[in-house]
């Protein structure tokens, strides 16, 4: 037997044989060609076979996993189509008299090492979507299949160099019960999709590729991060208990789906769900959620080849908030610009893009394209209970004008004759100025929703994406929590309740201190809602109140977080 | 007579003759040559000869205005003997037969398109340099000779374009009255050079250029940012009288060198300077500054070749500390990354650089560097009152650390007999956290000293140099005037002082509020100190303090600007 040490990705335990997924390796032929019409038709049925495949992961994923999970696929889509590629594969063929495999490879190792070089994550990860996609041509060029999960037919745990986002989109649960991979972390793409999957999954294990063989007796733990190859059977044994008990505990979770979210102490909290796209309405009703406390409405605009239009817009929104019956929408306006382009809408390049020209900044400037969102939800707010939330509010007058464009279009709508409904106007805290001026903004908005993962990365002006300084990327930091302390504070004695649709708000060691802090609203991935409503449950408001003094005054983020983990029993 | 507007760029009147500088145009011949390596060497001669004009203006400006100006020729002779373009040129002379000048031309266009292409202010300054650069280089190859302000031999007001940093440096005080440009903006090297300088200057007229002719009698007033052209007697006599007591005014401040800074109800303050080099010594004495409140020690660095030697830095901080003469020095350790770069030190690229590996953040971590730096500052500090200052801290953590290693390079230095004097230890308050957190800051700490330019920046989430973002950078604005209460008021029940070492300290609208909460050292440019000096002998310590609750709980910048204006009689 022997244990090899992994990343925790995905939570569970998987015992089953070993399916080795080796990354294919081709061999490129070097040799020139003669006839360049048949080279150049040979790479145009390469493309249009690997597009149809593309076509049919991408409607797979979108039926499975949502939209949100789904768009990876129309990069890849774009990708495989790219002008640019494709004419420089078709020059080489032309002008060197390159066979149409060495042509690609060399244009592709030249566009992932562009890539490459550039060295931050966003734009690796670019790089690791033309691996996936030319991988997928090559293959075609060369008539090589290469194994892919879709093949499997029997239990198997898959163990791989990594899996790329096409590779997870076909996992088919059935069979597949874990995965072991040699690189990523809990951020990778493969550990996201594990989690969305709820498939076990250890990640960057180094060396789990080399040392375990086809048929090998695999156990893994994806909350822990063990992976034990071949093991003893008093192992196995546990490891079959251990399992048993993770099942017990999901399934006394899916007993809490229609329960309320209350304290052991009879205090009421909301526990939302974080959306991108109508698709994950499934999720979110499965998982007996309070509310969703964040729709993202970027992935309409992205998924697009042009603006959506009104029509599109309110299509969208309708259908969520009749979705959830009578339960809370917040839905956030347009927050695109920073990490986030859109093909068709051409912003500046900027120096350090997070503090730039983004969300609602562009939106109070690109008005026409603000107004057809605000339409659109000012008439979906006809059909339940809904909530407008501006991103990236900075100072007053900016949610001033934001709100005036909005009562502007509704007087516009009633004139119209169309229907409106009631709705609240929120905002966003995600900048530290709002967050210090809770008290002036509480006056003016009907609720705040605090975004933790910006709101963080600004006080600690700290990119989390960039590995140098993610270490400064604090949730638990104790000028966090004095801020979110101020926010609520200021909101309840204003009458206004506070969300948060942060990351951090579905972390199960920051519930307790929230609630203390007097959080009303905590919006999380749905797959969270149920653990968190368990441990809500758990707690008394009055415990969580009794430390919020003492946390608020400690000096770091490592002595709130060993304070939190002992005080309440939860992992760090 | 005809008006023209345009920013106001370095207050003062001037009244003179117009001296309109063209751009030259040069006529680029498009002939093949046969010789090349006597065109080679035409190059090289023109390169030689340039670098020993550059050099020579380098002298100049390090005389003239330190070494902190004299920076941007180091930079400019680095371009001028740079390899890629020397090697491009050579490449194109040799393989293409093309003669120097098109060749130069083809590859300084190619240059000067990537740098502007790139779309952020540092980069298109650099585009600048390289156009300067290779004009006089250029100018050289054909034998021309251009306009500079050196041969001007009687009193004038230059009209241009935009002057160049060489044409800026080259300004002979006793003939060059004034300038106005068509483009530039209050920031814009020309215009940082004329307030150096003491020059009245107009910048961004738009006009200026195509509406002044040779010889044509022209007014500007630096101060209102107007241009007046073939005024009237009457208009001459008006600002005749407003020059005469601008002069008076500066004047009437020599007279207040000597006092000390103290408002009328008896209360003390401290009026500092920023320096970025032991040549702005003088410039810090000549304006009676009670202090350094900010050393900027990168320019040791940037200036250097390799990194300074503890030797280099020890003689340049002790210089610093004596000419002082027992004022206390605010030395900052070294505060690299971001958008300033070491050509020796190859740092990571960054998606957002202002959110990046900087500064503290880089000196944790390539701490022989930093001990290097330490051990210079603790060995200057037996020359006289040091304090040493960290920038960009953001946890406590980061301040202990550096805290730790400055106290083990002492124990060392007393273990090796080398003397060492008191100090103070503090750090800069720039970073979201640390404001919020100033209570838990206050308790190890001797002083903070606020940066506000980049404590803006993060408090708005917007990066001060993307224009599309600009104008979120409010100093007023009233999270940050929370911020600022919040620091103070920790700082000062802990007994510890507090400085402010921004843009901010200097300005007249925010020296009444930033007294009335309670700053003790206002440190600025060394030219803005006696205007300070006067301002704080006319206000009273408890009018400021009467307002400080009002304006804390204003909701605009707009208001609070609108409000002090009103309140002390202050020129927005």
């Amino acid at each position: 037997m022997s244990h090899i040490k992994g990343i925790g990705a995905s939570a569970g335990i998987a015992v089953a044989k070993a399916f080795v997924m080796e990354t294919p390796s081709f061999d490129i032929p070097t040799n020139k060609i003669e006839d360049v019409a048949a080279e150049k038709a040979r790479f145009q049925a390469a493309i249009a076979q690997s597009k149809t495949e593309l076509e049919e992961i991408r409607q797979i994923t979108l039926r499975e996993l949502g939209e949100d999970k789904a768009e990876i696929f129309s990069a890849h889509l774009l990708i495989v189509e790219d002008p640019e590629i494709v004419s420089q594969v078709n020059d080489k063929i032309e002008s060197e008299h390159m066979n149409a495999a060495k042509a690609l490879d060399e244009v592709a190792q030249m566009m992932v090492m562009i890539f490459e070089s550039m060295d931050n994550e966003y734009m690796r990860e670019r790089a690791a979507d033309v691996r996936d996609v030319t991988k997928r041509v090559m293959a075609h060029i060369l008539g090589v299949t290469f194994m892919t999960p879709a093949s499997i037919s029997e239990e198997v745990i898959i163990i791989a160099e990594d899996l790329t986002p096409s590779d997870t989109a076909q996992l088919n649960r059935k069979y597949v019960k874990g995965f072991a991979t040699n690189i990523g972390g809990r951020t990778s793409h493969s550990a996201i999709m594990s989690r969305s999957l709820e498939i076990p999954a250890v990640v960057g294990t180094k060396v789990a590729l080399e040392e375990i063989k086809n048929g090998d007796l695999v156990v893994i733990d994806g909350t822990e991060g063990d992976v034990f190859v071949n093991p003893s059977e008093e192992l196995v044994n546990e490891y079959n208990e251990k399992r048993a008990a993770f099942e017990a505990y999901k399934e006394e979770l899916k007993q809490l789906v229609n329960e309320e979210s209350i304290t052991a102490d009879g205090h009421k909290v909301k526990l939302a769900a974080n959306i991108g796209t109508p698709n994950d309405l499934e999720g979110v009703l499965k998982n007996g959620a309070d509310a969703i406390g964040l729709y993202r409405t970027e992935f309409l605009y992205m998924d697009s080849e042009t603006f959506p239009t009104e029509e599109e817009q309110y299509t969208a929104y309708k259908a969520v908030i009749e979705g959830m019956d009578g339960k809370q929408v917040v839905i956030r306006t347009l927050d695109i610009g920073g990490d986030k382009e859109l093909s068709y809408l051409d912003l500046p390049k900027e120096m350090n893009p997070f503090l730039g020209y983004r969300a609602i900044r562009l939106c109070l400037e690109e008005t026409d394209l603000f107004r057809t969102q605000l339409r659109a939800l000012l008439r979906a707010s006809a059909h339940g209970d809904l909530a407008i939330m501006f991103p990236m509010i900075a100072t007053l007058e900016e949610f001033r004008a934001a709100k005036a464009i909005l009562l502007e279009e509704e007087a516009k709508l009633k004139t119209e004759g169309i229907a409106v409904g009631n709705y609240e106007t929120g905002m966003m805290v995600e900048i530290p100025s709002t967050a210090v001026m809770a008290k002036q903004f509480a006056k003016e908005v009907d609720f705040f929703s605090v975004g933790t993962n910006d709101l963080i990365q600004y006080t600690m002006a700290a990119d989390r994406m960039n590995e140098k300084v993610s270490y400064l990327y604090q949730p638990f930091n104790p000028a966090i929590l004095n801020l979110l302390h101020n926010v609520i504070t200021e909101a309840h004695k204003a009458g206004k309740w506070v969300g948060m649709c942060g990351e951090m708000a579905g972390e199960e060691l920051a519930i307790p201190i929230l609630l203390g802090l007097g959080l009303d609203e905590f919006s999380m991935s749905a797959s969270s809602v149920l653990r968190a409503r368990s441990l809500v449950k758990r707690l008394t408001k009055s415990e969580t109140e009794a430390i919020v003094n003492d946390v608020l005054n400690m000096d770091t983020a490592e002595e709130v977080v060993n304070f939190l983990s002992e005080k309440f029993d939860i992992k760090k």
